[in-house]
């Protein structure tokens, strides 16, 4: 029997039962839209009581229906074991199966329709048109995913044939390929409540590397939360895959997520916000009995270099781009351009055309009376800062969640003097630093922390001349954007949307585009195992037709009994 | 100019310069093999002084001359400081470089010759045909490194082409590749001589990703270690590559490692060595300001399950096996097979083989006293263990260093019952355990730590019959060996000499074989930057001939202009 139809067998007899007898009262199906607070465990729903909360809607300050209940630690601890126990079926689950599994996510994704839209709106004061495309970018990203496995050479499958006649030892045939880790805890981000949060990224690519996931939402859209979990168990139910391979825990404090870093059975975790809030995680991961990997996006001020001839040639794009990039999304965007150095000589229009474009934007709602209150106390601190001059922030204060731009000056000399000005500003601010030689930039860059991204406005001449800076930034960032600005994080096979600590926990991955897959697998190699026990990526005829590196050459031939 | 001839320009003109000032005095040569006890910092020798040593020669318990110096916190310092100035250089430095370089480390310390030989014998008790084995492998696997780099395609190349009609915004032009991490500090086993300490693979592979290396010596064998750094400094000046490359500190306590180890300018640390010592650096690298990646090779007790069928079918040449395993190299080797899992029935003739081959073998002399001492009370805890039945321990105990074999025997229940018992005996020493039944097995597998191997002696239908332990291993160890045993790690493309904790600090990784090079990399992203400004790599004609993965296949081609 092929593992293929052995799961078919097993899993859809599984299933049944399961659905016949406990967990029938509550079939997860997406006719029934209601929300209802409660966690998801497997394919049931947890229970009402613990700590009461609910989404408030930022543009009003309102709860919003229903009431969410935190899962207890008999939850957590049941998701937990849940995902270990599907673990042993999914992590077999051949990767055409997962690519339907991941296809159907983003269409049960896409069915939710407006329901979707208009709850996440309600939730984050972001606009419709964001949230719809934030979700088209989600079931995309699924899609690309279901791509990557369905093709199935990521594993890294490698190949070294046995040479008996070798001396002094005869050689063996060694074999290996990447495996999932196991369960992945996922935390969902405040500021992408679709992209990166019960449907994002790191779920998308720990179920792609096929791990089961229990994602802990983010309190601040429990109803968007709740609507992809249902799409999402929904998908599970209908590729006929293991209870537990999808969960999802409601929990407005530190509780849960502190007692799912702990658990045992959770093997990895994957995490978008704060750096306080991430190295309380990195810090759990690490102290635990078995230390696991943990990926935190945390923070980053994406500086931007702007040099003297691209200024001269395109002073109007660039202000308007800054402009357009510093307030995406209300500025809450962790590639938001946070500092943008710029030549004194020759910058002063550029300056007032973006204070000017600044000034006359409207406040922003933010995502949370929290993230509205830290802006606020930031953008305080700088414009109380004494080696800052302040070009921009309202006069009056905006009422509730709502924030005004703010734009902040001062040069290169007082920067380096104040390294708290590097400090990111998490909304629609930056700070301009006038340079007066470009010979400053590759220092200014050396004693910058890890950052995400840096970008370079610059000719093809200037580029050349600045060949210390573009290599001191290679130690520094995730991705260096040329005449272009960092917001905007295209998915594909060759994004890298990381970097060197304190910009994630883990400068060696990115948590966008295809190698995020690569955060939840390792290598596991066999030893003179016959074909019929190795897996299909491993077999002599290569049944999957997958690139292997076979005796050190990149092959999709079969292997051949002669050495 | 081509990054090639500046190299060779500039780093020429820096050695000559240094070579002509205050480093004229001690030309590292290897026509000058005397011994000096002192540290390399760079092209520098360290200074006499800070808390003097000695090589102790296992076999006679006498110290060796000369007198080796520890290196002391300014040294540390300056081998940080150089290695960092020194990445500036070597991480651009192009693969085809880099590979002359391994290849004149492996030659520099082929022409080390006897006199490597003889000092490795005296400080370790191995015997000179396991020096040269050792010398032969350290050789081949600095050979196996310079043919990845040299190829060129390791790097993961990525390749996303812009899409400028794309809508409703241009898709950018995205490029990727892995880039070195700066600065790994390197820690020396006490076990591997050779081939995990100063040229060995941690240096090995952390130089072929294009990092600097700055080795801290095994204090039980730094007449070896300097004799090998000498060959590699040599190296370095051969190549002209800039002085920092590489340092070899000598520390015979943890001050020098743990300075070291906090050092901002160290990027990644290597280690091989006992659980309690890989715990402590592991600490300290997540404790720092900026936590960095750390590699520790810890502990395996590599459990080995005999089958019945196997056992009936080849009795003679399991036993014959075992006993060679458990013993080689004093079984000193981390892949020594610690726990042998055998059927109650039918196993009598092969223990009792096995008792009479062991009970026969000469007492060994170990690595070092401490090595011994460790050794002796472990295996006297078993011995006095009430589960356990002693089948071998020499009834007198030998002199000095010298340690007996020893086998011990338990049974299943017992054993599950007292987890102590799956403690490693870091020595020539192991523990039968007699099962009922074959369904035990995969729970017995399911309690076990991370592991770096499990081997599984049995027919091709029993090994059918054991999917469920088969696909336990899978989730528990690095490697699975069938038939065979799990000392010999053969140096190839595929090998996994890793697991998950406490095997090792960090499952996702292999410390011998190709992919160890992936430890010291992280991803960089380049967004429209002109194929100018791009590493070769990147570049759109594909000028190094590698395979990339362009739009989403792996190919040669280039880069064409239309998507």
């Amino acid at each position: 029997m092929t593992l293929g139809s052995w799961l078919r067998k097993n899993v859809n007899l599984f299933s049944r039962v399961r659905l016949g007898t406990r967990f029938a009262a509550t079939p997860l199906r997406s006719k029934m839209l209601e929300l209802s607070g409660l966690s998801i465990i497997g394919f049931q729903r947890g229970e009402r009581g613990n700590g009461p909360f609910h989404g408030i809607n930022p543009s009003t300050g309102k709860a919003l229906a229903p009431t969410y209940f935190a899962a207890c630690a008999d939850e957590v601890n049941r998701a937990a074991e849940l995902a270990s126990k599907a673990f042993d079926i999914y992590r077999r689950t051949p990767g055409k199966q997962k690519a339907l599994f991941l296809r159907k996510i983003a269409e049960r994704i896409e069915g939710l329709g407006v329901t979707l839209v208009t709850r996440a709106v309600q939730e984050t004061a972001l606009p419709a048109a964001r949230i719809s495309s934030e979700t088209a970018r989600t079931c995309n990203q699924l899609r690309l995913f279901a791509e990557l496995v369905e093709e199935g050479s990521w594993v890294d499958a490698r190949i070294d044939q046995a040479d008996p006649t070798r001396q002094p030892l005869r050689k063996p045939d060694i074999r290996s390929m990447l495996r999932p880790l196991g369960p992945v805890a996922v935390f969902c981000a405040s500021n992408f409540p679709l992209a990166f949060s019960v449907a994002g990224g790191d779920t998308a690519s720990a179920l792609a590397a096929g791990n089961p996931v229990v994602v802990k939402a983010h309190h601040a859209h429990p109803g968007t939360a709740e609507l992809v979990g249902l799409a999402l168990i929904d998908a599970v139910r209908d590729c006929d895959l293991p209870e537990g391979v999808f969960s999802l825990l409601f929990g407005p404090g530190s509780q849960v997520g502190t007692q799912l870093m702990d658990h045992p059975q959770i093997k990895a975790g994957g995490f978008t916000g704060s750096r306080s809030g991430g190295q309380a995680l990195m810090k759990l991961a690490g102290a635990r009995p078995e230390p696991i990997p943990f990926y935190a996006e945390m923070s980053s001020v994406n500086p931007v270099f702007v040099l003297p001839g691209a200024l001269r040639e395109r002073e109007d794009e660039i202000a308007t781009g800054l402009h357009a990039s510093v307030t995406l999304g209300a500025g809450q965007f962790c590639t938001n351009p946070g500092l943008v150095f710029l030549p004194e000589d020759g910058s002063r229009d550029l300056i007032e055309s973006l204070r000017q474009k600044m000034a006359a934007t409207p406040a922003f709602t933010m995502l949370t009376g929290s993230i509205s209150a830290a802006y606020r106390n930031a953008v305080s601190v700088f414009a109380h800062h004494a080696a800052i001059e302040e070009l921009v922030w309202g006069e009056t204060e905006p009422p509730g969640a709502q924030c005004n731009p703010a734009v902040f000056k001062t040069n290169a000399r007082s920067f380096l003097a104040h390294p708290e000005l590097a400090t990111e500003l998490f909304g629609p601010a930056t700070l301009l630093v006038t340079y007066s030689d470009i010979a400053q930039l590759s220092g200014i860059a050396r004693d910058l922390e890890g950052q995400l991204t840096a970008t370079i406005h610059a000719t093809e001449t200037e580029l050349h001349q600045i060949s210390d800076l573009l290599t001191t930034l290679e130690t520094k960032v995730g991705r260096i954007v040329l005449n272009g600005f960092p917001t905007g994080v295209e998915v594909c096979h060759s994004m890298v949307h990381g970097g060197p600590f304190p910009a994630t926990s883990d400068g060696r991955s990115t948590s966008v585009g295809t190698r995020a897959a690569l955060r939840f697998v390792r290598p596991v190699c066999y030893q003179d195992l016959p074909d019929s026990a190795l897996p299909d990526e491993l077999k002599d005829n290569n049944p999957l037709t997958i690139w292997r590196l076979v005796n050190g050459k990149f092959t999709m031939a079969a292997v051949s009994d002669k050495l």
